[in-house]
């Protein structure tokens, strides 16, 4: 039988990779980024399982094309995401290391039910 | 050569092709539907000759599936684009039509300059 | 410290998402599905952790817009994808149930290692 | 009313667009490319007035990932449309123009019907 601990880490991945391809693309500027962030934001926290998330965009990696806005990249994403599932918790992050938008779970845990002895 | 009102033919669909499959998928239910409707236009308006962008979702169309939420369908939106090149100006619209998500062009025309005599 | 099977399930968990948000919405028809089916596997295979995908398209929900075609709906998605990590396995689904187009953990465990003793 | 030649030039942007922010994202490698080239040219030819399409990936572009692969970027389109509405085609062009994913109306013209007279 599946652990609840996989259960919660297979949950954040499918939200990490939905938000990753859901949103990369997207015109943006600095000036929008408040946005783009609480429209993510709005959008993950309705997905079964999640139980918070926050997102921040980089602006230092806005930088202007000819037209003068950017396009939403992997790199500039820094997510978090927390995921339940029956007593288990795992929290993951999207961010971007040496270059790379890296998906990993920070923790795991499962919460001892209370003893009914 | 290409005249001014089909380079802003040209644009108005661009943005409207881009639009829709950039949100299409993207989680959303009543609640968060003010905050999708913003983020789009703040998106849209970045683009190159965009003059004006509204954007509406259709929340009588967000049934809720089994766990609370809907996906965004082409058919959720009403979406208005301007576009200028030159003096040319180009209104266009994506909305729902017997079912499907119907783009078309609702005006396009070209300002008189000034006579400089 | 994470367990393998938890990074597995994390990495499945990714996969199943990003494939999910990033194809639907793909206009496709019967006489297509195979050549996208195609793309989606080559596209999923390259990325790290994965030993093997299958996708299916399924046929008979792609009926005919006014134009002809139909776009590519989570519903007729399913798809399998077997993770590694370490000595972990994790092979997960998305499939549709019962009107919903269900992700989940279909098995995942660990390889003993050859004793060394 | 809108002339056809406008409205040729607007099926042309929404192709253009769609096929944009539909595939920018995908996981590609050299070895992928010709698969992600013949599934995006087999979803654009399904949409309405589409006459011919033709889509080339530049595989120079596709510079390997700490784990070998590369996404599906703008600047590795290059991807040519003809529209057609009554009697006026339109040819327009996705490419890189300046580090930039330009998207331009090639020639737009109207053939004369022939003379009842």
């Amino acid at each position: 039988m599946t652990r609840d601990c996989e259960q919660a880490a297979f949950e954040a991945g499918i939200k990490l990779g939905a938000l990753y391809h859901q949103w990369v693309g997207t015109p943006v500027s600095p000036a929008s980024a408040a946005s783009i962030e609480s429209a993510i934001e709005k959008a993950v926290i309705l997905q079964p399982f999640v139980e918070e998330v926050t997102v921040h965009l980089n602006r230092d990696l806005m930088i202007p094309n000819r037209f003068g806005y950017s396009e939403l990249s992997g790199t500039m994403l820094d997510a978090q995401v927390v995921t339940r599932v029956g007593f288990a918790y795992c929290r993951a992050r999207l961010a971007t290391s040496e270059g790379y938008p890296m998906m990993r779970i920070v923790e795991c845990h499962e919460i001892s039910p209370v003893s009914d002895h």
